[in-house]
C-alpha cells in the first residue's frame, strides 16, 4: 500500500504548471503555505511549513525554488521535493524574531535566480486569499516595477483531479479516521469532558500512523452540537443528549473528516427525527453524485428533499466541498454552484443541519467517478445508542 | 484551580485597549485572528476561530464587536466574551465558498454601528504581520479614504505582562506536558514511527483536559533531531540514536512547550558531550533571568558559555523567546534585543544546538519575577537513557 506520493509524481506537478506557464506566456508563478494553509506547498514540494511560512516560485523553464524561513532549513531539505531551498525573513515566525545571525535572500535575488539569465516580464500569483501581508509585501517589493497576475486557477485547478496514489492516501486516511469513531464508542462514557474523548481520537489517529489532525477534533454535545464549525470544550458529556462527532485526520498529507452524530443511552425523539433526515439526505446525495451532471442538480436534489422534510430551517451550507491536502477545499456545492463534475473529484458529502438547541452532521468522502461516487466511508451511518 | 481566564479579566483587557486608543486619540483599534493565529482574537474575546478568521473591532468608547465569517455564529456565541458578534463574507474558508443564502456584513457597516453617531477619522490596526489579504482589502474598503494605522504595539505591550491567572494556566498547561514526556518515556519503543509515539503525547494532553496540541509535536529521532522546527515523520526509531521531544498543549487557552533530548538504549558519546552543554546552558540561562536586567546581558552570558564550550557553529537562534497564548510570542531574546526585563513577562528558554548530523533541544517555560525566574518544569533535566 501506497504510504506517501512517488518522487515522479511531484515532478510531474511542477512540469504541469511549468507547461500552463508557457501556454500563458508568464515568466513565474508564486504561491504560498503556512502552518494551517499548506495545500499548494506541499502539493508542489511535499513540505508543509511549521511555524515559519513558505513559497514556490516556478520559473516557466528550469528549476524551481522553495523559499522558506530562517529557521526552517533542515525540515525542509528532509521533506521538500525541490531540491533549490532559499531563506527569507518575511517568512519568518509572527513572533517576528530579527535573526540577525542567519544569512537571508531577498525576493530579487531569487526571482534572478530562478529566471537564470533571462528577463522577468510577468509574475504570476495563485493563493492571494491565503497570504500573509508581509511576505507579499516582499514579492511586491522582488517584482518591482512589475504587475503581479492573479492565477488562483492553477493550483486549483491542478489540485482538483486527484491522481490514483491521492485517493489511495485519502482512503487510508478515512479508514484510519472511521478507527478512531470506533474507539470513541468503545470508550466515551457519561461524566467525561469533550476535551477527554479526543485522547481516543487522537490516540487512535497517531497510532495508525496518521501525521496529524485534520483539524482540531469536534467532540460536540448536548447545545453544543448546533455548531456547524466547533472545538471539543470543557463540557461534561451526559446520558440521552446529543453528541457530534467531526473528526479527522491527515495520512500521506492528505485530509480526511467523518461526522457521525449519536447519543449514550437513549436517545430523544426530535434528535431522532432529524438524523433519519440526514441519513436519508446522505444517501440521496451520494447516490446522485456522478461524472458528467451540473452541481447544481445535485444541490437541487438536496434541497427538495430537505425542504419537503420540513427541516429547511435547519440549514446553513451544503451539501458538499472539496476535499485533498486541504480537509476543506475549492469547490463547495451550493444554489448558485455552475460547474459541471468529473472523474476525479474528490467531495466530501457534508450534511449540517442545526437550530439553536441542537444540530447533527453525517459527513463522509467520497470520489467522482463516471458511474457514480466511490464512498471512503459509509459504516456507523446510522441510529447510534450506546 | 483557575481553567480559564475569568469574564472580568475580558472585560478588563477591551477596558485597557480603549483607554489606549483614548490617550492617543484614535477611533477603532482593529485585530485579526486564524486557527493557526489566533492569539489577539482569543485575548481579547476567548474566542478562537477554526476553519474561518475573525477580527475584533474596539471602538475608543462603547461596545466591542467580534466580527467572524458565515458558519460560526454558534461557536462564536457559545465563547465569546465579546456579545456583539457580526458576519463577513471574507472571513469565510480558505476555499471560498459564496455562502448564497446567508445574510452578511461589510466592515463600512460595521465600523458605523462601532462608532454608535460619532464621525469616523482614525483607525489603528493591530498585526498586520499575520493577516491575510482578503481580510485587510475589505477592512481598507469600509475604512474608504481613511488611512489604517499600524499600531502592533498595542496588542503585543498588553499581552507580554501576564497577569496571575495567566500564568496559572500556564503551569498547568507545562504540567500537562510534562506528563506527556512521562508518557512517552513509558511507552515508547525501538521499531515504532515517530508519528505512532505521538499517540501517547496526544492521548495524555487530551485526557488531562488539554484543549489542543500548541502545535504539530516533534517526535525527531536520528539525523531529523537537527530539525530546529519539525514534525513527527514515519521514520523508524533504533535504539542508540538520538531521539528529540519538542511538545506543547493549549489548556485554558495557554500554551507550553517542553524539550527534551533522549535515547533509547546508551547514548552515544558525541550527543551526550552536546547534551551536558545544553544542560548547563538552560540551567545558565534560567539563573541569569531577572526582572530589571538588560536582555542582551542574558544572550551575552548565554553566548560567552557557548564559545568556550566550543560548540558556537551549532547555534541558530535562542537562547529565549516570550510565550502566551501562543507557544512563540513577541519578544525574542537575541543578540541585538535592546528591552530590559520585567515582573510578569513569560519565557520560553529554549536552547536548540544542532550539526547536520544531530540536534537537541531543552526548553521550559518561565516566568520573570523581581528575584529570578520561576520555572514551570524542571524536571528530567539530564542524560536519560531509557
Amino acid at each position: 500500500m501506497i504510504t506517501e506520493i512517488p518522487v515522479k509524481e511531484y515532478k510531474d506537478r511542477i512540469r504541469k504548471v511549468q507547461e500552463i506557464l508557457q501556454e500563458r506566456d508568464i515568466d513565474i508563478l508564486v504561491t504560498f503555505g503556512s502552518d494551517s494553509e499548506p495545500q499548494n506547498i506541499i502539493y508542489l514540494s511535499n513540505y508543509w511549513p511549521a511555524f515559519e511560512t513558505a513559497s514556490a516560485v516556478v520559473p516557466a523553464e528550469g528549476e524551481p525554488i522553495l523559499v522558506i524561513g530562517p529557521e526552517s532549513q533542515t525540515i525542509a531539505k528532509d521533506y521538500s521535493r525541490i531540491d533549490k531551498i532559499r531563506k527569507v525573513l518575511e517568512h519568518r515566525e509572527s513572533s517576528e524574531p530579527n535573526y540577525p545571525d542567519v544569512k537571508l535572500e531577498t525576493y530579487e535575488e531569487i526571482f534572478d535566480e530562478a529566471m537564470n539569465g533571462k528577463q522577468l516580464r510577468k509574475i504570476g500569483y495563485s493563493g492571494l486569499g491565503i497570504t500573509n501581508i508581509p511576505v507579499y509585501e516582499a514579492i511586491k517589493k522582488g517584482a518591482g516595477r512589475l504587475e503581479i497576475i492573479k492565477m488562483d486557477d492553477v493550483m486549483i485547478d491542478l489540485r482538483m483531479k486527484k491522481s490514483e496514489n491521492e485517493i489511495a492516501l485519502m482512503k487510508r486516511s478515512a479508514e484510519i479516521t472511521m478507527d478512531s469513531f470506533e474507539a470513541v464508542k468503545k470508550n466515551i462514557k457519561a461524566g467525561m469532558e469533550e476535551v477527554e474523548v479526543v485522547s481516543y481520537v487522537a490516540g487512535t489517529m497517531f497510532k495508525n500512523k496518521a501525521e496529524n489532525l485534520a483539524y482540531t477534533p469536534y467532540i460536540l454535545s448536548g447545545q453544543r452540537t448546533n455548531q456547524a464549525i466547533g472545538r471539543a470544550s470543557h463540557k461534561i458529556i451526559i446520558n440521552n443528549e446529543p453528541i457530534q462527532f467531526s473528526c479527522g485526520c491527515r495520512y500521506g498529507n492528505y485530509s480526511s473528516s467523518i461526522g457521525r452524530p449519536f447519543c449514550i443511552g437513549e436517545m430523544p425523539d426530535d434528535y431522532k427525527r432529524i438524523l433519519k433526515v440526514g441519513i436519508e439526505l446522505q444517501k440521496l446525495v451520494i447516490g446522485t453524485l456522478k461524472a458528467g451532471i451540473p452541481a447544481s442538480k445535485v444541490f437541487k436534489k438536496y434541497w427538495e428533499y430537505l425542504e419537503k422534510s420540513g427541516f429547511s430551517k435547519f440549514f446553513l451550507y451544503g451539501p458538499c466541498h472539496g476535499t485533498g491536502i486541504m480537509e476543506n477545499e475549492h469547490p463547495f456545492l451550493e444554489s448558485d454552484s455552475d460547474y459541471d463534475l468529473f472523474d476525479g473529484m474528490a467531495f466530501q458529502v457534508d450534511i449540517f443541519l442545526g437550530n439553536p438547541s441542537y444540530g447533527m452532521r453525517f459527513e463522509d468522502g467520497v470520489v467522482i467517478r463516471k458511474d457514480g461516487a466511490e464512498e471512503f466511508t459509509s459504516t456507523n451511518r446510522e441510529i447510534i445508542e450506546l
